[in-house]
């Protein structure tokens, strides 16, 4: 009976793995599909999002499930409500990633970025999907060091969500207000991506460490963006 | 023993009440503090964000402690990890205004929004507290009819954000581009906002009717960002 409780508790795992694989490679497409304006790949992304969603139904059903047959307590039971938390997350991460494919259909055959922010924006998407294929390897390894590198990372992202916004304060700006919206919520993508990454991360050092949540809370301070317009002013 | 276990059960139901309550507020008092540039305001809607957070780790930690406790399966089941879901909906939206309310302290003393965007702002702040305030009693309620109520609202924000984004592309736009990018930002803010009441009401709905999740699930077009700047251009 505890060996099929196991099973299903590492195929939850499995499924969360699997979500941050799907999301962490929309997140790249969806950065060369906005780079190239490549609608063909735009689509694809926005279409593999199903993908995401139906996993995710699927491990919250199973989690479900596996509350209602084992009633798990302690730390199974940590394990399985954090689950559901982390499947949230990946969910989200892939919202945001069809977004930026989504703002590169809409923008089509146009170029959403101006090409003296291509290199900044390049940056943003492979470091949002560095980021998440950590996350992945987090929650396969458990490993906490690696979870708290993700910290470090974010400080990164966070650094390429200034320079996107000095940008966009510079006078010399001249790509307009349209331009300026889409880089803007582009950088919100970004940034709010690295941060459910990181959370993903957070939520696995909470399972292993027991440490307190308040400490490790990923969400408090996500307006980098008007921060950052800020400092860019 | 049943009769603790509901008990228990209401009181986390409460504590949905009265975080909706207090993020409705603070949607409310943020919006006001942008509007007038009140620094006050805007720090007391910034520290009091502190409640809302210590409310969800509460809540949290009860809803923990009864599944391991009690057990509950299928339907009680449910009211719990629906309630870890809504409590997490709303410390969410107690971010976002806690966002608004630091770009008001950002721009301090500067008034971060133009005059001829202010009845457009007032008007999603007041429609946000209202999401909210329906979202607080359709967890008291269990009324699946305003609940559906909660998407010809959400409706209306997405009407209000796209006014937001035309005024935005309109070619008369002479507020530069920071404004621009705090207007995006600001805008992005209330759509979340308004998705989270909506959400927290369509698990009520969920948890009622027992209709799957699929249909009911909020956040699947937040990018009327990028729409609206696309109709907008």
């Amino acid at each position: 009976m505890r060996d099929a409780y196991h099973e299903e508790l590492d195929s939850i795992g499995d499924g969360l793995v699997e979500m941050a694989r799907l999301v962490g490679s929309a997140i790249g497409r969806a950065t060369t599909a906005i780079l190239d304006s490549d609608l063909k790949l735009a689509e694809s992304v926005i279409e593999a999002d199903k993908k995401v969603d139906e996993l995710q139904h699927d491990l919250e059903a199973r989690a479900i499930a596996l509350l209602a047959r084992q009633q798990p307590v302690a730390t199974d039971l940590r394990i399985v409500v954090t689950s559901l938390r982390m499947s949230a997350d990946l969910e989200r991460s892939g919202d945001l990633a069809q977004h930026v494919a989504k703002l590169a259909r809409l923008r089509f055959p146009e170029r959403a970025i101006p090409h003296d922010l291509h290199s900044t924006v390049l940056e943003m998407g492979q470091l949002a999907q560095r980021l998440m294929a950590k996350a992945a390897e987090v929650i396969i390894t458990k490993d906490v060091d690696l979870a708290l590198q993700l910290e470090t990372d974010d400080d990164e992202m966070d650094l390429l969500h200034r320079t996107l916004f000095q940008h966009l304060m510079d006078d010399r700006w001249r790509h307009g207000i349209e331009t300026a919206v889409d880089v803007t919520l582009l950088g919100r993508y970004y940034e709010r991506f690295a941060d459910h990454a990181v959370a993903v991360a957070k939520r696995v050092v909470f399972l292993v460490t027991g440490e307190h949540a308040a400490d490790l809370q990923p969400d408090i301070q996500p307006e980098i963006g008007a921060a950052g317009a800020g400092e860019g002013a």
